[in-house]
């Protein structure tokens, strides 16, 4: 997609160093971070430079690259491997995409000879990446249908562009609509407590030329009682075996009131965001962050620098669950890469086994 | 309520002056502001140094007493309290208690010899603020029946004793369980776009000892779905004839999470905020506020100063519901000074019935 008219991916690989645009600095300044080797690749991630499941997928892929890229050659190798794989691992606990790409970047390299092992990550993650954009623009082609010309589609959080490698997942078929001459508007929840959907949706919107407004976490309930809402469209961390759906903090009380209005509540997702193991949304471990996020906000001060405000008092204690699980009954549909599949654990298992055959 | 040890009221009169917690400082700085008389109490109800509608009531009393002391002898002294009554009717547009509040005290003194009117005015405004101090402690203790010892309770925004007098709406079922021994925490939810749970809810309740949390609005999902939470309750800015509620934005999604997780939902609320005129929440206008609370949030900078950050992006623009109707159904109670009411018609008519005669 476009920045200022140049078109960028969230994140890519340019000598053996791995390039991410800097998300906490959006939408204030757009700069581009660079990531020398795999700390500071498992550190961009873990401080969330790059943030989204799909992008962290695509991001843990390149740093697995170089992992393996920095190796030693020699007995040591293996274990030196196992180890940037595990520090990799350890960054964020929720987002499937994170595991699935490190194991596929280890299982394509594994049973090759060292000497070819680099060459074989690189590419292996190139095509990772390249394959991720093609998911979300056959997301977007799928979700597509779902958008009529004057509708109003609610989002929540981040769920486009800047949060994949390009096109995104629950923007994405905002995106191929808006190309198609289809007039479609957005309410952006801001997305407390780190406001991605007043940051990054609003600006990634904006700047594609969708009109956006922001809203308030807490207005979502009145604007669809009011009917001002056609659809919701939300990304997905983590889908379970049976459909229910981890998302950013918010997300189940969305659908609630997309039920509770008639209003269809979709959710957009590559297959890497299946977790087949995963029985339901009780076995998804919820990250619990910060309770700075909550006592604290971030934003640019009034004199044009990146500041914070301390909202609550002195001594407050705050908590702050990351994410929430929206169960499989409330969601009407989720858009991939294959169609748009029921959240049923009988339909996710026949795309599943449909997406490993090709 | 305590505020550092000391039992403290949000207004009060001390040898004519008008005194009042200066709300906007808080929760960052605790100072009493002084109002000399009545142009200048005009003044701290229209700069919304007091807010919340019984407070708000209770200070235009106040001022009331205060137009009356000063006015002169002699002929020009009817001419010179109407002129005073209508500066402070017209500091805020909306609050009915304002009105009623002003209305009662000049009807208590008109027919008074000018010789006794001061007297009386201060007696009265002085009764009227004791009498909302009451109804919130009847309210409370109704309400405290429901509180078991180990509960967690979750509230919206600020119906506490900083939004009246004293004691407050939803939060004096709370003061009176803990004060009754009773073991009770709180979740506050922040309350996007002025944040008042957590300005005013959470330092409220850690003033009185109660524990509290912050939480993103957006955490009361999962919180819910958890099981970490028995009980939500709410104040209202107007109910109507049939229950529906009118209150802060975000009311509404409170209530359909809990409904969905079968945790009572409560409203609670004096009679004086019934509106018997008004047939259901259809009829009730929604303000709808300035971008700019959306767009930045406000606190105290990390040089202790108030200041603000921008959330959003340069032209972004935001949608500013200021209030949001729960419908009636989704409410298992009203609680009342006289008592806990279902939200329906007919006992909402024999309550308002009962409190007319007395």
């Amino acid at each position: 997609m476009l920045v200022n008219g140049k078109p960028y991916r969230t994140v890519w690989m340019e000598r053996g160093d791995v390039k991410l645009i800097n998300q906490p600095l959006l939408p204030h300044r757009f700069e581009i971070h660079t990531a020398h080797n795999h700390l500071e690749t498992a550190r961009a991630i873990s401080d969330m430079i790059v943030r989204g499941a799909p992008a962290i997928g695509a991001t843990a892929a390149y740093g697995m690259a170089q992992v393996v890229m920095a190796a030693p050659n020699g007995p040591g190798r293996e274990a030196a491997i196992r180890a940037g794989y595990e520090v990799l691992r350890a960054t964020r606990p929720t987002a499937q995409n994170l595991f699935h790409a490190l194991d596929r970047i280890w299982g394509a390299v594994k049973n090759l000879p060292a000497s070819e092992q680099a060459g074989a990550a690189v590419t292996g993650a190139e095509t990772f990446a390249v394959e991720e954009i093609e998911a979300c623009r056959r997301i977007g082609e799928s979700g597509a249908a779902l958008i009529e010309d004057g509708m109003r589609v609610l989002t929540h959080c981040n769920a486009g562009w800047l949060a994949c490698v390009d096109w995104g997942t629950a923007l994405s078929p905002i995106y191929v609509a808006h190309r198609a001459g289809r007039r479609v508007s957005v309410f952006a929840d801001e997305t407390r407590p780190r406001c991605q959907g007043a940051n990054l949706t609003a600006w990634e919107l904006a700047q594609e030329g969708v009109p956006v407004e922001i809203v308030a976490d807490n207005a979502a309930g009145i604007l669809m009682r009011r009917g001002e809402v056609q659809l919701v469209i939300t990304g997905a961390d983590r889908i379970a075996a049976n459909g229910d759906t981890a998302n950013k903090i918010g997300t189940y009380e969305k659908a609630l009131i997309a039920q509770a209005n008639g209003i269809p509540f979709y959710i957009a997702a590559p297959t890497s965001t299946f977790d087949a193991a995963c029985p339901d949304g009780g076995a998804i471990p919820i990250e619990e962050r910060s309770p700075d996020e909550v006592l604290y906000a971030y934003g640019l001060t009034d004199d044009g620098r990146p500041g914070r405000v301390r909202l609550a008092p002195a001594g407050a204690r705050a908590r702050n669950p990351a994410f929430d699980v929206t169960p499989a009954a409330l969601i009407r549909g989720i858009i991939t890469e294959y169609g748009i599949v029921p959240p049923t654990r009988e339909a996710i298992g026949r795309l599943l086994a449909g997406a490993r055959k090709g």
